[in-house]
């Protein structure tokens, strides 16, 4: 079992080292543990966001823990050196298509949310974002008109296959929390009074739903959608989107969840490799530069992905288990980092979900 | 004074029509009004969600005060003939490249918003959202690749000249909100750590605020944007921000006051006519089909549309401010329609409104 290990800029390598720790608790057999430079630090160290030996790295891992990237100091570059490269460029090399953002109302955080507890509490759904296609990988640049004017461009587009691949995943995803109790349905969001690119989107969507009839299938705009994410998040299960669109909905989702802090991210492949699909796990938060360095940074987004990475990479479901219900005794004991209006450090949070297990 | 009134689809007709009885009793020197077709109604009736006829009178209006477009049946005839044709015409058309979409707490609503009361009463906001351009207005379709599979794309663009005069429109918000207690601050949102388009956006807005030295400009991307809405809107006074994610944003931040029954919209554009300033006037919310005829939409957003109007383009001030008090008072007197738990009908809503003036 190879586990990549890219902690990243800011407050990304203090999150990783406890991490790190549940796993030296976790003790799995045969373990290999790999470390790599990505963002800003891989820039600074080795000339590139993405460095070839961290490429190399990724691809020969069974999963990937990824801590964050974003440094101030990297914003002036061009574009294709900037520390998000790191994560657009594992997404697209690895084809990591699959997003699953979850997002979970912990009991005990209702009344940390902005939201009225009551309407805080329902929330349980899953973002199942696509990764590798929309305008954030499409022909892009600015050119000078004949008038003389700069415009800057970017191309939106979606092929079929595309879609259908992910809708795949939204539906099968609705299918399986349908079995824990989830309300078996998936709400697929575009823009389709609109683009073009919705528009296929939602047809594909469509036909892909005759494979699923036991999964209650609705569209939205995606305008409608971030309102009804204020209005009531409980009303959703699955919401199946595009790259864009779903990365502005699920950083909305989460801060309803009450601190950006707490969620975990996956994004998948398809290739299967011997204990699972190979994934990157990463918190969704960024990488804090603010906060960096003075472990003050909450741990639990990042110790929760690795719960996702033990899950769905590893197929360790009951590690999993043990990591989530660690840091689910932590929030009710109370045990609430600078993000939830409490005091304990970074390291002390680290302790708490250890002494859990 | 030409004011042009355009019903629309679905509640559209019952709304406007209490905006009309609002305009009666202003009784306004000299006023001349038209009513034309457009949306569902203008394809049903004459063929074209923005039938030639409407268009002229839209032409020749000092002011055009829009219900609201959208209508199922239509949803599966060509992109063209859909009803939101009509609202994206008329834009495009008349050079209404200036949204502006204030949302505000009103007092005594805090306990119906889904945020928290103490951060919901905080909320006092603008939205400059780019109206002619973005990913709305550039090339799309659906083509076969060569490989024979089905694509959809759009394209996203701005021009530095279409980014600098919004920008304009938005440092102006700030300096004016300025004057009557507002923060004197703007935060441009974009996605410039992945968009070409918005790279530019980002560059010349920060060129153009070198005339605006009193105005505290910041920048922030997309997907945080959306996640402050949420945590604390009362940080933000005027958000610029370009078509599509004004879009999202806007629906966002009016569902945070609690209804989006309650927020009106203006389209400007550089005409300056006799009074003021041509723009078109509309709610945020749309056509609600699923009460249409029943006589319970909420009129509110609409007269508050009506007021804006009289601000904006017919430069009467006094009336404007006659209308929205009237309105305020009907809300503190808890006359509430069914969108904030109350059941108060249209009629009857605008009933209260008017003897309120
Ligand atoms: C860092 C950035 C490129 C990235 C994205 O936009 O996808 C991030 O916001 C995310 O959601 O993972
Ligand atoms: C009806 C639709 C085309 C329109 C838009 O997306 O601009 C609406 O959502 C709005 O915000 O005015």
């Amino acid at each position: 079992m190879k586990i990549a290990l890219f902690p990243g800029d800011g407050i990304g390598p203090e999150i990783m080292e406890q991490a790190r720790r549940v796993l030296d608790v976790l003790a799995l057999p045969g373990l290999v543990l790999f470390e790599g430079d990505v963002g800003g630090v891989g820039y600074k160290r080795q000339g590139h966001p993405l460095p070839q030996d961290t490429l190399e790295m990724a691809k020969a891992a069974d999963a990937i823990l990824f801590g964050a990237v974003g440094d101030p100091e990297c914003d002036s570059l061009e574009r294709d050196l900037r520390p998000e490269q790191a994560i657009l460029g594992l997404r697209s090399a690895l084809g990591l298509f699959a997003n699953l953002r979850p997002a979970t109302m912990f009991p005990g955080l209702e009344d940390l949310s902005a939201l009225r507890p009551e309407v805080a509490r329902a929330i349980d759904l899953l973002i199942v974002r696509e990764l590798n296609g929309d305008v954030y990988f499409g022909d892009k640049g600015t050119r000078v008109l004949d008038d003389g004017r700069r415009q800057g461009f970017d191309i939106m587009s979606y092929a079929e296959d595309e879609v259908r691949r992910i809708a795949h995943v939204g539906f099968r995803a609705a299918q399986g929390r349908a079995k824990s109790g989830g309300k078996g349905r998936m709400c697929s969001v575009d823009k389709a009074n609109v683009l073009e690119t919705s528009q296929l989107w939602r047809d594909v969507v469509i036909d892909t739903a005759v494979e699923y009839p036991d999964v209650e299938l609705s569209h939205m705009y995606v305008d409608n959608a971030a309102m009804q994410l204020v209005r009531d998040p409980g009303q959703f299960d699955v919401i199946l989107t595009g790259n864009l669109f779903g990365d502005i909905l699920s950083d909305q989702a989460s801060m309803c969840v009450g601190s950006i802090g707490l969620l975990a991210s996956a994004a998948m492949g398809e290739t299967q490799g011997e204990f699972g699909t190979l994934g990157l796990f990463e918190p969704i938060h960024g990488s804090a530069p603010d906060i960096a360095g003075q472990g003050k940074a909450n741990p639990l987004a990042m110790i929760l992905s690795l719960a996702m990475l033990l899950r769905h990479s590893l197929g360790r479901e009951d590690d999993a288990a043990r990591v989530e219900k660690a840091v689910a005794k932590t929030l009710e004991d109370g045990i609430f980092g600078g993000d939830l209006g409490g005091s304990a450090g970074t390291a002390e949070i680290g302790d708490a979900v250890l002494q859990r297990m």
